[in-house]
């Protein structure tokens, strides 16, 4: 007899690292070491409890205009979701409707192939080369969607503005995602490319740079027919998906700049001490743009400095696959004082 | 040459109830006409700003154990999601893979199709009887999934738990969905059934009875198994839907049961003396068990009533589809002051 468990779509979904509940310092998931901006607060406590028994707005007009307006475009170019991952999510399928294979790294952020297996979508990996760098030649030929992070994760590399205008000029039968989670912490955004092309489409995320991982926002950029394709799909899976608080919250961060701007820089500074002393230790690691350092030690096993660092409670992150980035450890950057003991209790370990 | 554009998912969304920014009555979405527990303003109060800068935790695991233990279930049978329209989508992504048609009425929840055109999930509408009730034996023979809500909107009519065991029984080869987003204005639920049959899966939502429409929970109660498969689907789709602040007023909403019961109570009264007005003006309605009243006219035309309705700062909320309800106007039950003011401005239009 026909039996219920034969109609289920059945997947293996994304594992995200730990949210340990002891006091640690949590190197694992690329949160920022800052709090949001103290308007942030504000805006929460300015919402009345009465406030909350109605429905949000479901266009997110205050949000999506701040965030326009932020970047010089217009509401209809903007569209908002439940952290970047969200936004992604209804990127793959609202537009990766092809039998053609979408196209992206073999390392790369793990989410890509899991939702291209949840909606069935077919899909062909592209290995980076020994340097992690893409091989724009990978990316020639007509193809169902190309979607590429830029800072990659979890290597940190990044290519210039000009490396995706090639790739988004060449492929007019496709949408080309930018996933620029990371690109605040000092690299060149694409977001101006969405003016001159209508296939192309960059993620944001309050979730790094705007330290708001607990709030969950995330953001696309892109022409205003790619927009409302995205926004079609969206209202006919959830018309509500930001909730009061999180659309007051969303602004008052874009509202200060002055703040987002100074901590992102304590980031990249505290990042570039990083690189430093883990050079010193015998670490290599491609010179990262982004909040995190992908590294490699010399001599000692990329488990055994994860185990030891966690005994200590230090949490950082390891792939085990791909294999060829097992060696390797995903290393946030906290503030300075995290990234001290950090070192300290690494250089015992190395040593 | 091919283009973009062809591989595009294209969809006509659902189109949500309106949220004026004036002042006014409104009666149109359902909401709650009180404010949720006072315990969940100090419970978001209670979030510290840097606590933000982390991701929540991605398994929900407060939300899910204070509802898992308020209605005696383990946490391995709860899931929760951003409103009920996220458990119901990734509900109709999860079970409704069969190549046989899903089932649902004609008169319904108008997102069941939404979701089923947007998955490209096979379906049939079943028409409701002349006074709205579902007929049973529509609902025999094998078919790809069952989804109802009860009480029904936008009809308020209910059916016994008996009615529904009588279908999940004769249904091994699919999943039932009972959408029970009405249930607690005062009739029985069927999250007992989940307890004796495996593919049964309870939806409920905090927007209504507990007043939190702005804050987007839902939630389903199902056996382990299913709700299993259902949160591998979730987990492929956004780790973190479910944000820090939202975790902790969803807690805090379910602590405070007698909060909820008395405010639950208050909108019956109300909801019975809105009755008693009504039919006193020359309406009829079915016996609503839910927060609103679906009613029409014996002469007057619903759209003049909704019209003049709406000039006088009163929302209520009519659908032209199907024909057979276009009589019909959806009355959300507000506070007492406002119904009295609703029936005051009723009575000269219908006069």
């Amino acid at each position: 007899m026909k039996n219920w468990k034969d109609n289920v779509r059945k997947v293996v979904p994304y594992t995200p690292g730990e949210q340990p509940k002891a006091k640690v310092i949590k190197l694992n998931t690329n949160e920022n070491p800052y709090p949001p901006s103290p308007l942030v607060g504000n805006a929460i406590s300015g919402v009345t409890l009465d406030s909350l028994r109605k429905y949000p707005d479901p266009a997110c007009d205050i949000l999506i205009s701040a965030i326009a307006k932020y970047h010089g475009f217009d509401k209809e170019n903007v569209f908002v979701g439940v952290g970047s991952d969200d936004v992604l999510a209804m990127g793959f399928l609202t537009f990766f409707n092809s039998n053609e294979p979408v196209l992206f790294p073999d390392i790369t952020y793990s989410f890509y192939d899991v939702w291209a297996e949840l909606f069935r979508i077919p899909y062909v990996v592209k290995p980076l080369d020994d340097d992690f760098k893409i091989i724009a030649s990978d990316y020639e030929g007509s193809c169902g969607g190309i979607v590429i992070p830029n800072p990659n994760a979890p290597t940190g590399v990044a290519e210039p503005v000009s490396f995706f205008e090639e790739i988004i000029k060449a492929h007019p039968e496709c949408v080309v995602i930018i996933d620029e989670a990371y690109v605040d912490f000092g690299y060149q955004s694409c977001i101006e490319l969405t003016r001159k092309y209508d296939n192309v489409l960059v993620v944001r995320t309050f979730s790094k740079s705007r330290a708001m991982a607990g709030n969950r926002i995330g953001y696309a950029v892109g022409s205003k027919e790619l927009i409302k394709y995205l926004s079609d799909c969206k209202f006919s899976f959830n018309s509500y998906t930001m909730d009061t608080i999180t659309l007051a919250a969303g602004v008052a961060s874009i509202e200060d700049d002055e703040y987002f701007k100074a901590r992102v820089q304590d980031v990249i500074a505290t990042r570039e001490w990083t690189k430093g002393q883990l050079s010193e230790l015998g670490f290599s690691f491609p010179d990262s743009k982004s909040n995190f350092i992908f590294a490699k030690h010399e001599s000692v096993d990329a488990v055994h400095i994860f185990e030891e660092l966690k005994k200590r409670g230090i949490y950082v992150r390891h792939f085990s696959k791909p294999e060829r980035i097992a060696d390797y450890l995903r290393i946030s950057i906290g503030t300075d004082e995290e990234m001290r003991t950090f070192i300290a209790e690494l250089s015992k370990i190395v040593k």
